[in-house]
């Protein structure tokens, strides 16, 4: 961000403004607090729903340019050397229509038919995504009770070893909130490298990596270029998931090449408003991003007060990226954590079984809202829970 | 539509303005009139357009509501009775990201492990298709010379008996612009039923049957729901291609199950802006609609005048429905029709070779533009190739 940007601030939505704009996540019954599915109780960064907004002006419902997309590619690029301090070149930088699209996308056109190892917990919305490509599906877990959310390298080099062939990383990782760190992606890489594996990177939650963490791209490690592609996109930052399209990041050339030789109908549902509302977002969004680290901060923060008071025996793990909180509530007994949290508490979380096989006494809670809201929802949690 | 409805009429875009509004098709060199993707150089009927303005003046560019949609169905619904005098059961309709990524949900959820059948010449973007499934493509092909564009049975009977289990099938047809009668429906039907297979029904052009044909669904012919499903939208017929949403239609209760339970990742990519733009177009759009098939009757017409004085020798079956016509320039001895175009009339058709092998005396023409366009391109035409 240039020094001179004025920063922009974020503005939380009243309930009613929240049910109108997001109509999944508050699609909940009266009463009801929503705190489950990843988006966020703020106004879209007004730049880059104007420049949206424009495009509708303009009349433009067509279909977009297909395939590589030089300003949507270079706006990623220079977004990326700036935020992360690496950047791809830009041929490698694809739209598609999303981030799990991407990853779909990516296994399918470079992944052997070997299955795809998923670590759990894992974003619900990726289990089963190795049976859409038609491989099995390894879960590598990290136990519930361990100090540190960590890949289990012997575990990974056994799944390799026993016929897995493409590694599926998170990172930062949704629900752990944790940021992967350069020495923890290097020893992933090693692995992967012994057995002529592959990994798809999905990032998307890079952008929201909370002061005290830095987000390295799996890409910019030393030595992966020829077996990994990362997808990335501006959506989960932006609150902009409906507006379709993601970018992968294809490093090495044979790969760029494969991809562009695909069947069209294999990539062409990303849509020309979700492109604008990417290239606003890397662009001209940090002057709102900003803001909204500062903001998520401030969340983390008071989430940790709100539980030290009121929920003292659930184990929360550093939130070093993301608005998700991973809660281990099992201290308290319940059977079901979410489902006790909606009936007793009326506050809606995404239950941990949802994440892994054997986490219900786990709940994902989203902390991107009202700090008034925040606190109720820890205090309905606490009545529901104790 | 109600009799009260006051017509909308259709709008021509001036080149300046088509250039701005569609980005693909006019993304031609300076000088080149483009006459080829499948989009019209009309203005969107404005109360589809306000639609999707207001979404995002409400501020919504998360993710719609997951999954099967009361009132999107009912739209549907509504529409296809007024429009076909058919309708399936609103539990029928589900939204998908647009038809060609709907297809490929029917085809990986629903047909067996065997070829697909996709006749030629067939829409480009499908081809290559059946290999994005995992599956063998056999193509059935109406050889170039014949009288009536029309699925050859023993062929389909043979191919199904050779192994194959699926049939694409693309009602009306694009590039032959054929309306397929019930009669011929019930052909196909049964030989689908002798062998067991299954029929993916794309029929996006559905509304833009012009004057003189029907639409018959392949749904609506008795014995087909339990092997068929037929993919719908509305945004070929109202230009909005790109705001990403398309209705699969799964007319048997045990398939509505086997589709509702997939994972996640085999379809959730479609757009709240376009669910909004169906609805409204479903909801209101006939007013609008009947004026372009009225505008598209005249294209029609001027066409066949234009081609009858300037280009006699090309051979062009009946137009029955869609704005694209499906020419066979062979006549003129040139060994790609559409290369020549382009080069020496400065039109940009779609080749024929894309539609089918061995067409390359053959282009597909857009003609859903102005009248002085379409004028123009094909005195272009007729300088390039004769």
């Amino acid at each position: 961000m240039r020094a001179s940007q004025p920063r922009r601030p974020v503005v939380d939505l009243t309930e009613a403004e929240a049910r109108l704009k997001l109509p999944l996540k508050w699609g909940v019954p009266d009463g009801v607090l929503p705190a489950w599915v990843a988006e966020m109780d703020y106004a879209v960064d007004p730049v880059v729903l104007g420049a949206v907004q424009q495009v509708l002006a303009d009349g433009i419902t067509g279909y977009p340019t297909f395939g590589w997309d030089a300003a949507l590619a270079e706006s990623y690029v220079a977004w990326s050397g700036r935020h992360f301090g690496w950047a791809p070149e830009p041929r490698a930088v694809h739209p598609v229509v999303d981030v799990t699209a991407g990853v779909r996308l990516a296994i399918d056109v470079f992944s052997g038919p070997g299955g795809v190892v998923f670590p759990t917990p894992g974003y619900n919305a990726q289990h089963g995504l190795a049976r859409v490509t038609g491989r099995a599906e390894h879960l590598l877990e990290v136990p519930p009770s361990a100090e540190r959310a960590e890949i289990d390298l012997d575990r990974l080099d056994r799944l390799f070893a026993g016929g897995a062939q493409t590694l599926l990383l998170t990172q930062p990782h949704n629900p752990w909130g944790r940021v992967f760190t350069r020495a923890e992606l290097e020893g992933i890489r090693d692995v992967v490298l012994r057995h002529g594996a592959r990994v798809v990177s999905d990032e998307i939650h890079a952008p929201l990596v909370l002061p005290g963490a830095e987000h390295v791209s799996y890409l910019a490690i030393e030595g992966t270029h020829d077996h990994a592609v990362a997808v990335v996109a501006a959506s989960k930052a932006f609150n902009t998931a409906g507006l379709r399209c993601a970018q992968v990041v294809v490093p090495d050339r044979a790969g760029q090449l494969r991809l562009v030789d695909q069947p069209m109908s294999r990539n062409d549902s990303y849509s020309p408003l979700g492109m604008v509302a990417a290239r606003a977002a890397y662009d001209h969004g940090d002057p709102w991003l900003a803001s909204l680290i500062e903001r998520l901060d401030e969340q983390r923060t008071l989430l940790a007060e709100l539980l030290g008071t009121h929920l003292p025996e659930v184990r929360m793990r550093p939130l070093e990226a993301t608005y998700l909180a991973w809660l281990d509530a099992s201290a308290y007994g319940h059977a079901d954590a979410a489902a006790v949290a909606l009936q007793r508490g009326r506050v809606m979380v995404s239950a941990g079984e949802s994440y892994a096989p054997g986490t219900s006494g786990h709940v994902r809670l989203n902390i991107a809202t009202s700090r008034e809201r925040l606190t109720e929802v820890v205090r309905r949690l606490a009545r529901a829970w104790t």
